[in-house]
């Protein structure tokens, strides 16, 4: 049980130089980061992005309007300093480590900021057959929570799961269909920017996969999951899942890092107390997955590209709440008098 | 006529390596940011917090909740770093600058973040009597104007105005009704916490001031203004005019950052089009002032705090879009094949 309740948070809320609930969300904010952290002095810095990349076989099926070669391009990208995550890490002050899972791009030398731990060059299309088995599945989970200790060991407070994977909303669909008992068509959408003829194609294949899968979810949870998850996705789930359990603050992204939250959930239950939800994404699926874990998005800004992108807009304003309860001063330290 | 258009930045922000539109609101930011500054490069520091404080009569009424003395307790608060304008400004790089024109705190030696340029101590009460004549109104106005000159020669690109002023939303009710022709009861609400019986008090003055000020607006508009303003209100007038003339990109805070706009708009027409609307307050007659000046608001917060506090909240998310439209790459620059 928490020492320090929602409730003590808000009283220290109320004792501050502002009329009672005023900053609105900003309190919201403060209180969710200081019962995560157990104190009224949370902490914002050092952030870690953990950019998971990986390939989807399912890309076969024409679920994407996006070439495959498309996340070799990205991962590069993302390296070069040049993509949404990068330039938005640089902003927030956020350090970014792309761990490559899974993908089909040219092996490079490994650094601070990359790290190669490849299972295959993709998953197998999840059309046709299990996109993993449970070995990689339970692989994948690793990778993810060696690199939540890794965050660990270099004194990261605060991380976020970010990932990048032509094809990803497809396994995402799965898994939010399969663990959150959602309809395949209110958890399937346009992703990236799929027309009308992809979206069909996409909605056939998410509901036969999660037709195959939902059988074996009592009894067999993880071979369900690896049947239609992505390398990515289940490393982002192993990631959530240590980082959690190691003390850090979870911020979550969008519409595939609340799938691996969801995997997370099921997997290791009450991760999510752990997690700071972003923003809700355009994606439709999104506001019902998150109610799922319970969680309430801060931004609500229509974004729907990935790469940690909303978590990384958050992180300022983390910052800010954090300032605001750390540092403010109180009615009665600066002998102000009440309403 | 701006030579770049909203939509010559928007082909910009489609060639940037992401799926169009995908940064949802933060396209928004960046887009607003680029047509006001006309560049696609826009920069959002070094910026400043012009801080305003006035005293109003009409707390006489008992309109508020909470005892006059509040205001100068907290320009002493604001000035020793604990309020939540301190804090807020500190957190997010931003420069802060109190300038009393019309408060009862003590005198104290000026200073970098602090100016005296005191009008009176307080207005008149606008219940029974004009809060001020014409000569204070364009006096306050003439200190805004000044303290935009001040920051264009210190070299600021950004500005925000901020107010405090125990009784404040009451003059700034009585300006969004006489400027926007709304009803008073949809522009008068609980401001920092009123409650039925002190609600009911302030509507009656706010219909009494307002009904006595509407049948001066059209021959004599600076007198209706004059009748029913605060020194600080006015003063951020005059420094939103100054601002948008000499290029500033301006950073709108809550209700009464927005009578202000109102009334700058009135003064010098296309104002509100150097403006971005920070945030959507609590306070009930907002959203229709805001959609006078034909702004939107970027967070949804439910703020109701002054101080220029949103306007703060909203400075680093001004980073992460500058950033992203200065800094990304190209499809073409980075060779990534597109949907």
């Amino acid at each position: 049980m928490p020492t320090l309740t929602e409730t003590d948070v808000r009283a220290q809320l109320d004792r501050l130089t502002k009329p009672p609930g005023s900053l609105g969300s900003l309190e919201d904010l403060a209180a969710r980061l200081c019962t995560i952290q157990q104190t009224l002095r949370p902490v914002t810095r050092p952030r870690l992005l953990a950019l998971f990349a990986g390939d989807h076989g399912v890309v076969d099926e024409g679920v994407t309007a996006w070439p495959r070669a498309v996340t070799a391009a990205m991962v590069e990208n993302i390296l070069a300093g040049g993509a949404a995550s990068s330039v938005l890490a640089r902003s927030t002050g956020t350090l970014l480590r792309l761990i490559d899972v899974g993908t089909q791009a040219p092996a490079r030398p490994e650094s601070e900021g990359y790290r190669c731990a490849r299972l295959a060059p993709g998953t197998a299309n999840l059309a046709h057959q299990p996109a993993m088995d449970v070995d990689l599945f339970e692989a994948a989970l690793a990778i993810g929570a060696s690199e939540a200790a890794r965050a660990c060991e270099h004194g990261v407070r605060v991380v976020a799961g970010g990932e990048m994977g032509i094809g990803n909303t497809t396994p995402a669909a799965c898994l939010a269909a399969l663990l959150g008992g959602f309809s395949t068509a209110a958890v399937t959408g346009r992703g990236a920017g799929a027309d009308d003829a992809t979206l069909a194609r996409k909605r056939a294949v998410v509901e036969r996969a999660v037709a195959r899968a939902r059988p074996l979810l009592a009894r067999q949870p993880r071979l369900a999951m690896a049947a239609v998850a992505g390398f990515e996705i289940a490393a982002m789930a192993g990631f959530y899942i240590h980082a959690a359990r190691s003390g850090l603050t979870i911020v979550l992204d969008g519409f595939i890092a609340t799938a691996a939250a969801m995997v997370a959930e099921q997997l290791a239950p009450a991760t999510a107390t752990a997690m700071i939800a972003s923003h809700g994404s355009a994606e439709p699926g999104h506001a019902p997955m998150l109610a799922h874990l319970g969680l309430s998005p801060f931004l609500d800004w229509r974004m729907r590209l990935g790469e940690g992108s909303g978590a990384l807009l958050l992180m300022p304003l983390l910052d800010a709440a954090a300032a605001m309860i750390r540092d403010m001063a109180s009615f009665d330290s600066a002998g102000i008098p009440r309403a």
